[in-house]
């Protein structure tokens, strides 16, 4: 296992390295298309296993729509399609064929659909289709039902987690009698991804509401968290979107409300992806490999037993037994206010006999444990085992009693030690500035909270010139100081607010 | 809610009602895809749920690989084509456009892809293709990955859950150093989907292998489990294969052994689908609608308050706290031997006052619920609650205490009250025959264990003529009598083995 390219060296190429050492994922034979292996999988279903209890805990359940959409679906809405790029999977035949020398396999030229159908690059067409048939009264609403599946969208310039034509995320898509309702969902549930990020990605996003201008097509309110990179860089993470009757409309979906009149159904969506992993990595890894906050980690714990012979193994793993037992029977109860159930200790014994503990102890420092435990035989008789922290990089010999009443505290410590880290990183590189001159300066390496006019020409000259753009109109306290004007900074015109502005992926 | 036809009248309209009445799942406008609704979808996650933990719980682990899949990839191997059926969704093009009025989408006539992308029926080629870039050598086997993913194979005739387009599934596809291990490895896992039926699903199907004429495409082993429909018809369920090296040389995959030598690496490779739910519903379910095991219920309890007032909803929740409290730390333990988490208890307090009781007990019956509780405020003041079985279609009243105190043995009782009534169906339906004139007869209705000289001519005669294949050999004793001839009963040659002949899906 080779040392990787650092940060400081080449940024993209330390993430590619890392992915790869880490063996995570890697790209496969069909170009564009990632293939996810054990160890980064194990990271995306213990993200996809929080979330969904989050959204059962909210009253939530899942259903499975189809993967082929109709392309006439796509132009029900004009404006649905220009939102969405229009690269995708279009399938057009539905059977191959031996060619005649029964060699190769061909498409079979009379298999030609009457109509293509495209592999899902979103799914609200598909969705509404069903809920038209779903919903008849107000006693039918609401409907909170989202999906876990993959979809697909032809990117050429591809990146893994963060950008492949293949990729995996849930989609919500919530009906609603009421504007209210409706409203109160999207803002709830950016909620739930708020907590999620804070208390399992152990990260501290700024929360809040995109400007018109950006907001998702349809959308009466697009809602978004918003976190810095460590490279300074915003990522829109977790959007929410209150979209109104706009779907109801173009889908024709309508209900008998309690007066007994016809009314539109009011809609919300929002998900997110496999490129949340992208997102952790990105934000808590070093130049020695990945970091993953323990909530998130394959495994809590992984045991190096120090051993010449089977008896020596032996000896260990009976004195380990209680921590065996311990460990078993422990579990980590996250903050966060959508989940009841805690999270049960995963633990690895490497005895591996092909591998040194040299090789071992670099391979964990690469994929990441919390905590990694040596002990040999000498220690049995100490009665100590070696502890090392990797997010510390400390060292510390303790016993076994002492480690089994401490590891919960531990693990839970890593995990707020890593969102201080990054709450801390983000506060330090927040400015509020009131000159363009400083702002061009500053939107290099900080999120930078400005005021703004409210006007796209605004928003346009200066993501012309500084390549930034506004983030959101942040949710809570953002004012420097109770007297400030409230002019924006180009166009000395009102301001509306200030603005999260920040350059961003 | 209507009441649904019964299987008298007609057994696959039966089906169909009791699928939609049921609220499981409908077609979707793409033809050939289903969609299935939430409360169909949660049978599926518990399903998945709980074979998920056995497959970890045997050192096995979860990856993602491509949904497309090139259309060479399928050509490496010819019988693997010719295996399954060509009917598959064609990927040809990969982006959309404008048409010139801007009013429809047309496919970009230049955006056509070099190589045809096929949407997976069936993942090995794939899998295989990253497999190749692990595997080394020895110190990389086994590879024990499972792979949980939405298919599509174009069936023209389409009943939900049995055969759809797209359809769910989890797919196996290990690798391994040497035959005994990878022949050891397909049984194991054979036993796992074993004990899933039994204990899960609760149905006791035959355990064995099948002959050489019905293996899987390159198997040297393919083993099965086959249970009884209510129909007496035998289903093919999850099936295991021990395929040794054919795909290893097929791909060109090899490992250095330990001896430093180039080998070819061993497979084996098995899936169960959403077909399982087919399944569960064929297996247990009545003329008043769904039954499903506790275990894999979406609820084990309803609660229907009877209330006037709101005063009355708050007094009888009230009176219900202990035993809501209980219910939420309630788990109830399967007698599998993979699995070792214990399942939460659901329950559902249906305060709806939209409905009527007798509209909230009706949907009930359709929709499956192991145990109903009624109370109304004349029972507070008895201290009794009404309790209801719908397996039984018992009605009893108890105190909360005693319900409290019975209802794990309760649920288990009904779980093994189904599997119980499974087996015995099955067994009373099986019978030894040892000539051919009363084969044609019983194998109408009955699993028939005869004598086979281990010829194909023999097995198609007898399908042709019976509409009858051969299941199995079984795995266990089905001789009837230690001293019978092995003779098998049209060609009169001597028998291999008793092996199961059934009418089939």
């Amino acid at each position: 296992m080779a040392k990787i390219t650092t940060r400081a060296e080449n940024y993209s190429e330390w993430y590619n390295q890392l992915v790869q050492q880490a063996d995570m994922a890697e790209n496969s034979s069909v170009r564009w298309c990632m293939v996810i292996k054990p160890y980064g999988f194990a990271i995306w279903e213990n993200i996809k296993d929080v979330l969904d209890k989050m959204f059962k805990n909210t009253w939530h359940q899942n259903a499975a729509f189809p993967l082929l959409i109709p392309k006439s679906f796509f132009t029900k809405e004009a404006s649905h399609v220009a939102w969405f790029a229009k690269e995708c999977a279009v399938v057009t035949h539905y059977r191959l064929k031996n060619d005649p020398d029964w060699k190769w396999i061909i498409v079979d030229p009379e298999a030609k659909l009457e109509e293509e159908l495209i592999v899902r690059p979103t799914s609200e067409t598909i969705i509404w289709d069903s809920y038209k048939r779903w919903i008849n009264s107000y006693r039918d609403l609401p409907i909170l039902v989202n999906q876990w599946a993959n979809v697909m969208r032809w990117e050429m310039r591809t990146r893994i987690f963060l950008r492949t034509a293949e990729f995996f995320r849930q989609e919500w898509h919530t009906a609603h009698a009421t504007a209210e309702e409706a409203n109160a969902e999207a803002l709830k549930m950016l909620d739930v991804y708020r907590d999620f990020a804070e208390n399992f990605l152990a990260m501290s996003p700024v929360v809040g509401k995109k400007p018109a201008h950006d907001r998702f097509a349809w959308a009466l309110e697009t809602y978004a968290i918003e976190p810095m990179m460590q490279d300074f860089k915003a990522l829109q993470a977790g959007t929410s979107h209150f979209l109104g009757q706009n779907f109801g409309k173009a889908f024709d979906v309508q209900f008998t409300n309690q007066n007994n009149e016809l009314e539109y159904v009011r809609w919300t969506s929002r998900w997110v992806s496999t490129r949340l992993i992208w997102w952790l990595i990105m934000s808590h890894s070093d130049d020695n490999g990945l970091v993953l906050p323990p909530l998130l980690a394959p495994y809590h714990v992984v045991i190096v037993p120090i051993f010449k012979t089977h008896e020596d193994l032996e000896d260990i793993m009976n004195y380990l037994k209680p921590l065996i037992e311990k460990m078993d029977n422990t579990s980590l109860d996250a903050h966060s206010k959508y989940i009841k159930d805690s999270i049960k200790i995963k633990y690895k014994i490497d005895n591996d006999t092909q591998k040194t503990p040299g090789w071992k102890f670099h391979e964990r420092e690469m994929k990441w444990v919390p905590l990694r435990i040596t002990i040999g035989k000498r220690d049995l008789e100490a009665g100590k085992i070696g502890v090392f922290t990797r997010a510390t990089w400390e060292k510390v010999q303790m016993t076994v009693e002492e480690f089994s009443q401490n590891m919960e505290k531990m693990l839970l410590d890593i995990q707020s030690l890593l969102l201080q880290k990054n709450k801390s990183f983000r506060e330090e590189h927040t400015y509020y500035v009131d000159n363009y001159d400083e702002f061009k300066e500053k939107i290099e390496q900080w999120f930078v909270f400005a005021h703004w006019d409210g006007t796209a020409e605004t928003a346009e000259k200066i993501q012309e010139e500084c390549k930034a753009t506004i983030r959101c109109f942040p949710n809570g306290e953002y004012i420097r100081d109770a007297n400030e004007k409230w002019v924006d900074m180009i166009s000395w015109k009102e301001s509306e607010c200030r603005v999260l502005f920040a350059k961003s992926y």
